[in-house]
This record gives C-alpha cells, structure tokens and sequence, in this order.
C-alpha cells in the first residue's frame, strides 16, 4: 500500500471529523508525486557546481576549532593554521557524497510518526528560534516556557505538523546554558514527534540524543542505527564556521544523528547581490558541512539546506517569500539533487504582522520549496516577523496553507467511475448535480474541508459576526489548545526523563556555556 | 530583441521610480520560460479527451437559436430540433482546430500596449462582473459609473494589469439595456487599453467593437485583421447555450474578434463532484464552443477556456483557490495546449473581506494558472466574495502578487559576473558584501522593490504607525487614484465616440433587452 492510498484510506475518517473538533487531515506521509521544477538548465548547473568548487579549492572555508582543522586536514585539505582556512578539491566533496545517504528516517517514540528525508517525501517543520511570541490576545512579548509548551501542543494537535524545529520561541527566563533541557523535555512530554536540537556546542546535542533515548525506550547505542532527533547547522556565512557549531556537528555525526547543513545566505548582505553567485555560494558552504559530516563518520545521514532570500537594499533589512527568494528555494532543489542528498529550505516571510503580506510571503515561499522538490520545510508553521516572533494565529494559517498543499499534491483519482460520463448523462441540461447518486456517494470526501476558510455568502457571514480569517485564527488556536489531549508516557519514562534534567542542570550549573 | 530582454533594459527605469510615485513595474510582455507543469499522464489526457467526445456526440450539448442549430446542422451534426439538442462526433471538432489559430494580438487606442495571447505569453486582466463595490473608507455598496471609472483608472495606473474585464463593476444606477455603452466609453477614455465586452446579444459586442474602432481611428472593417476587443461566452453548464450568449458569438466570430468559451463548471453543483469528471465535461463544452466559432467563421481566434473549481457540499456555496481549483487550473491548460488553442484561466477566490483567505486562495489559484501555462488570467485584479464585490484593496493585493509572479517568470542573469566568484573573493569569511563594488554597481535593480510590503524592524513600523498590510493598501489605491494621468485622446476622436454613444442610447430606448 502506497503512502497515498494509506492516505486515501484514513483521511477524514469518523475520528477526525466527530466531536465538533476542528477540521483537518490525518496525520500522513506527505509525498510530492510531480517533477521537480527545472529553473536552470544542465550548462547553467555546470557553471553553479564550477563556480563552488572554486570557492572551495580557491579561497576555502574558515572553521573555528582545532578537531576539523585536523579532521581536513588528515583527509589531504589544504589547512591555513594562521588563518584557518581550509581549503578541498572536488575529490573530497565528491569522496563525501558517496558515503552520504540519499534518504533516511527519524524515528520518534512514537513509531507511527516516523518521518522520511528523502525521495520524494515532504515533511513540516514547526517555527525554530525567534526570540519573541505573539498572539492578538496578549500581544507581543518575550519567550517563556509557558508559551513554548503551548507551540509544541499546537505542533501535537495539528497533523500538517510532522517535526519541532529547535526552541520554537526561547524560554527567555531560563538559563541559557540549560534551558534546552527543559524544552527538549517539553518536545518529548507534550508531543510525541521527532526534533531538532540545538548544536550550539557538544552538550546540547548529547542531551538531546540522550533524552529521546530515554522516550524511546532505547539505547543511545540503538538510535546510531535508528535516528530520533536532528540539527541544523547554520554556516555563518559567507564561508565561516563557527568553533560551537562545529562541536554540535561533530558531536551529532558521531552519534549517528542526522544534520542539516544551512548556509545563512541572504543576498547584498552574507553573499553577492546576484542571485547565481549566492547560490554558488550556498552550495559551496553547504558541500564543506556537507563533507565534514562525512569526515567524523561516514554514512552520517545529512541534508542539503538552503536559506537563501535577499535584503531590502535600502535598508539591509531582510525580506523572505520574494521572487528571488522562491526562485532560490527552486535552484536549491535542482543543487541537492544533483548531489543526491535530501533537501531542507523554509517558508517564510518577513512581515510585522499576521496579514495580507504574511500570506503572500508564505504563499510564495511555499510553493518554491514544494516545486523545488523540498523534502523538508522548516519554520513552516508560526513564523513571523523575519524568524524574530513565533506567532499564534500565523501557525493557524500555515496549518492552512500547508494543508492546502498537501491536497494539491494528492494525485486526482482517474479510474472510470471519477470520469463520470453516466453521472453526466444522468443530469438534464441547465440542470445540477447535487442530488445525483454519483454526488452523493462522494460529497462528504470529495473536497478537501478548510479549517479556516469561510465560505458563507455575505449575509450569513455578516449575521455570523463577520470575522475576518486572523480573528477566526485567534479562536482556532484556542479551540486547539481547549481540545488539545496530552499523548500518553510512561510513568517511568517519565520520571527517568526528568532525573535526567535534574542531573544535568546540577552538572551544567554555571559551568558551561 | 526578446520580449525579456526589453524587460530587462527598462524595467525600473527612472521614470518608474522618480517623482515619489508608488513603485512598479514597467509595463511589459510578460511570458513564462518555463515547461507547464504536467498533472496527468498521457493516458489520463487520452481518457479525458475521449470522454468529452463521448459527451458531445452521445449526449450532445442544448443550444438556444435557430442560426446555431442550422449552421451545426449544415456541418453535418445530429440536431435533435424538439430538444435542440446538438450531436457532434470528433471530425467536427478536430476540422475546427485546425483553422482555429494558436496564439492571437490584441491591440488597443496604443499600439505598445498590444497584448499577445497564446505560445507563452501571459496577460492579466481586471475583475469582471461583480454587481457590487467595496473599499474601507466606504464601505461596501451597489455598483455605480462612478467607482467603475475609478477601476479603469487604476487598470490604466497599474502596469501588471493587460487588459479590462467585462463590467468591473456594474453600474446600477444606469438602464441595463445600454450601460454597456457607458463603461465602453469610459474604458476607452480612461484608459488606452484593449477590453473585454459583454456578448450577452448581438448588439453590445458590435457596440464594442464600433467604439474600439473609434478609438484607433481605423475602421471596423480594419479590425477584422487587427483584433481590438474580445469576449468571454459562459457556458451555463451542464451543457447549455443560451441564445443571447450564442448570438453575441456569432456576432463577435463574424468580425473576426477573438472569443473565449468558458464553460462555469462547479464541481458538485454544474459537474459531478469528481475532478475528472468535471474536466472531461468542461473540455467537451469548450470544444463546442470553438467548433462553433469556426463554423461561423473560420479562423476566428479563440481561446480555450477553463472555470472549474468546487462548491462547499455542506452549503452549495462556491469556493475559489482551493486545491481542486489549483489542479483543475494546471489540467484545463495541459488540454488547451493539447488542442493547440490560448488558453484562459482565473485566480479567484471566495472570501468576503480582503483577509489572509483572499490573499492564501489568490495565491494557490494564481500558481495554478501560472503553472498550467495560463496564457490570460482573467479577474487577476480587484476579485473578491466570490466575484459579487470588486475591491479597491484587493486590487492592491493582487497587483503585488501579479507583480511578485512577473519577477518569478524573469530567467535569472547567469554571465560569468552573476556567478560572482571574484566578489566573493574580494570579502573576508564573515564580512558583508553591503559596500563592495559588484554589489554597489547593482543594487538599485537587483531585487523586485514591492509595493505593499513592508520591511521594517518591528520598532521603525511601529513607530510608523504599525500600518498592516491592508491598511497599506488603502493608502496605495487611494495614491494611484491620485498619481493617475488620464491618457491623452484626440478631441476629435472624443467627439466621435461620445456622439456613438448618443446615438446608440436613442435607438436602443426602451426597445432592446
């Protein structure tokens, strides 16, 4: 049975229409069944593959900490100890993108939810990083717990959401040296998907594989084999690695947990203000993470990432959802590809609000990632504000939009019966199908059901209070928290979890960074 | 020169960003480098298509008016004269196609403004139809010449908008049976574009095409070969041709203006509830509108038309920019392309304020059309509420996404200076690029400068007054009303169409419908 025929089955099934609940789909393998879109052509992809690995061989990569230093330069890089600057030939790269897998898994303790990275899957990821929170009830306001364990029950709630991104808004109240302990808690208690860590330094990436062990029921030994949580590692770009994050990939590739490699290239500011010069870049950035993964253990599943949109010229402000940007999340696509690695791009936009412009960014973006063949798209649900604000109502309308996608990426059922020719011969001319037995064999499945469309006519809308989609927003978020259920954990787990965090805190202490 | 390379010399050019003015685009031919996309596979094409033959010469399609039952009666079709009822087998279909031309001009009062429909071009058009006008200072309201006039003027301000629907709005407070002369009148003084007229009966599609005539100062027997006007005729699906809809094509057909068949087809209401049911219906409708266009006239330009979208089936209601209507929009193009004819589309969608569901259902249609190689999209400006309201905002909207999609379709520059590696260079490993020569040589136009959004920090656009999107973009339409500059006419010419218009009025009295 296919993904989509297991789709086909279990959507919209009693269970998930009963209750007055609020409408949505299953939670399912998204795949994308079409060809990717092709903005360049084979010449033009040459030149971008060149043109990277000059970048690399020519001018290198800076890599702050002395293990990759030595890792390059065991592996025949050129290494420039004064400025250390690593400089590799193709070979290497090349030598890299053999060991890497083209596809991979990550398993949370809850198997049913296992995601794939790869192939033609599609997988969502929840808002990462922003260090403000917002909704139209309280406002604006600075991370904290109690908001970002609302995000991860959303995230639980809503299928369209298969994967937390790291620290959906940042507990500001906490230490910053352990508060990822307790939101690696909150991901693990409060839902029951896979996530990604933080890989600023070792420490947070060991407890993160550590504690999914723990949910799981397993070993760290036994997730090298079954991969439970993941990073992203941002290339402070252009052509620099920082010493932390190079110990987080280290530290994750060692494990055997799968690792992002996202060049943070926004164009005029980190790369060139032409756009084949930033994707040149990209690539030539993401190949180095890409082979350093390869470096610390062969086989380590890892990603192609691409974060490449453009700056506001006039003010260095960044803008996301652009046409550059939806062009670059296209071209990104047609790179990993090439290389034969899974691929991860975003969805975002850079408005100060949840409106027109935060749809449209949104809208752009998305589609970019879904024709460039993205396998995962980050940040795609609650993003605002250029990645500063995890928004509420903007995670109701990513849900939306997401699922509008999943839809449309739905093959059409095509055997004879859904050709219809009898059920139009049974209708007069100037007539209408609504009552027709074909209709009514199908009415209740045949279209995909809105959560927060409205399609009452004028009058009844009116009458109903006529609330816009933001305000209808505000009050799904709330009916998904009101209904929103807890997944079970043992008890033992559980208190096995947080003996864990209480260890590591008394560890940690003011000690690391 | 290509249509993209004179793009590419004047888009931004001084005039566009000088004076303070809102910026935009420069008008321009906007085509789509890229392949369609491809929903189905040959074999679905073959079933689709062998469907609607099967509908058009089993069950054959309802004409009212005797010149269209004789003139397919002389064709050879099976005409069922108690029913009126016409039967057409392949062969007639198939002789239509072939004198049927695949790509046609357009041209208006402006010979630069001549628009191309088929190949790979692509037109948008303004909003048609709505009975009723909306716009936050006013509220919403009946339709009246006077916000008429302010659409026409908006069509002319805003480059991305090609060509004038049918009636943006209808005047309400003028006779029905001769406002047509009104808004043709203020189509053709306001603005210097080509239009779209009303075919319902022969008399407003000659009045259309007199006053176009008038305007260019060629006669109607001129247009004949150059083409000024066009028309859309609805099918009143399932299967059904009124006459006064049949006499306006014919009349159209006989002067050799382009027309476009679109069947309205919602699935669940006009069509079985399944997409390929609808689709196979739709074709065969399509198909017999051309085939009659040719058997008035052969050679008659005209373009394959596509509507299908879905209803709610828990209210009837129509919806627009859902995931069906985004595959119905993809499919309807694979079968224009398939029978060599232009083909139309819309971006509609059913929300009834300018919200985040306007502009997420804009945009799911918009990359439908644009991915099924859409050569017009028609109501791209100004729809709302499921085509009842012509909107000022969603005007701006859409402009920005039409905007948005026409800097999507530009190739990207690929020379070896795009590809940047000396300015790549030229900046030290996590430096910036801001200053550097190859950026400041560039970055005035190296990046689409958007109208509506905003790319402030959080505290400037507070500061600024926190102005969403939508509160934006009543500044902006408002801006244009006032930026606008009538084009220049010749007073003579002036004189002329106003005396037409006079004249008409007198012998249309009360004696047409």
């Amino acid at each position: 049975m296919t993904a989509h025929e297991r789709r086909g089955g279990g959507r919209r099934s009693k269970a998930s229409r009963s209750g007055g609940g609020i409408p949505q789909l299953p939670w399912q393998h998204v795949t994308n069944p079409y060809a990717p879109m092709q903005l360049l052509n084979e010449e033009q992809m040459d030149k971008l593959h060149r043109t990277s690995m000059r970048i690399l061989s020519e001018l290198g990569i800076r890599v702050m900490g002395e293990k990759v230093l030595a890792l390059f330069e065991t592996a025949g890089a050129i290494v420039d100890r004064n400025e250390n600057i690593v400089r590799i030939d193709e070979s290497l790269v090349m030598a890299a993108l053999k060991t890497a897998p083209s596809s991979f898994t990550l398993t949370s303790r809850n198997p049913d939810k296992q995601i794939t990275l790869g192939g033609n899957s599609l997988v969502f990821g929840l808002v990462a990083g922003p260090p403000n929170v917002h909704d139209r009830i309280n406002g604006r306001r600075q991370g904290n717990l109690g908001d970002y364990e609302n995000f991860i029950r959303l995230a639980h709630h809503f299928n369209a959401i298969h994967i937390i991104g790291n620290q959906v808004v940042a507990p500001m109240e906490l230490p910053a040296n352990s508060r990822h302990l307790d939101t690696y808690r909150a991901n693990l208690t409060l839902s029951d998907l896979s996530f990604h860590c933080s890989a600023i330094g070792r420490g947070r990436a060991v407890d993160s594989i550590a504690m999914m062990a723990i949910a799981r029921g397993i070993t760290v030994e036994a997730m090298r084999a079954s991969p439970g949580v993941t990073t992203i590692i941002s290339v402070n770009s252009p052509r620099l690695f920082d010493e932390a994050m190079a110990e987080g990939l280290i530290a994750m590739a060692e494990h055997g947990q799968p690792i992002t490699i996202t060049p943070f290239t926004l164009m005029g500011a980190m790369t060139p203000v032409t756009l084949a010069a930033a994707l040149a870049q990209q690539n030539a950035e993401a190949l180095f993470g890409v082979t350093l993964t390869q470096l610390v253990n062969p086989g380590t599943p890892v990603m192609y990432g691409a974060f490449t949109s453009n700056v506001d010229m006039r003010s260095g402000a960044p803008a996301f959802g652009t046409p550059e940007n939806t062009k670059a999340n296209i071209v990104a696509g047609q790179l990993a590809r090439r290389y034969r690695l899974p691929y991860r791009t975003s969805n975002a936009n850079a408005s100060n609000a949840v409106d027109l412009q935060a749809a449209y960014e949104t809208g752009m973006a998305t589609w970019g990632a879904v024709l460039g063949g993205a396998n995962l798209i980050y940040h795609a649900a609650g993003w605002l504000e250029g990645g500063l604000t995890a928004s509420y109502e903007k995670l109701i309308l990513d849900v939306e939009i997401l699922q509008n996608m999943i839809e449309f990426l739905r093959p059409m059922p095509f055997e004879e019966d859904d050709l219809g020719f009898e059920a139009i011969k049974a209708v007069p001319t100037g007539g209408h199908f609504f009552g027709s037995e074909h209709t009514m064999a199908r009415y209740e499945t045949a279209f995909y059901r809105p959560m927060l469309s409205n399609w009452q006519n004028y009058g009844s809308w009116q009458e109903a209070g006529g609330h816009d989609a933001l305000e209808r927003a505000t009050l799904l978020w709330q009916q998904a928290l009101h209904d929103y259920e807890e997944p079970v954990m043992d008890p033992a787990i559980r208190e096995e979890l947080d003996a864990y965090v209480t260890r590591r805190k008394e560890e940690i202490g003011a000690g690391e960074p």
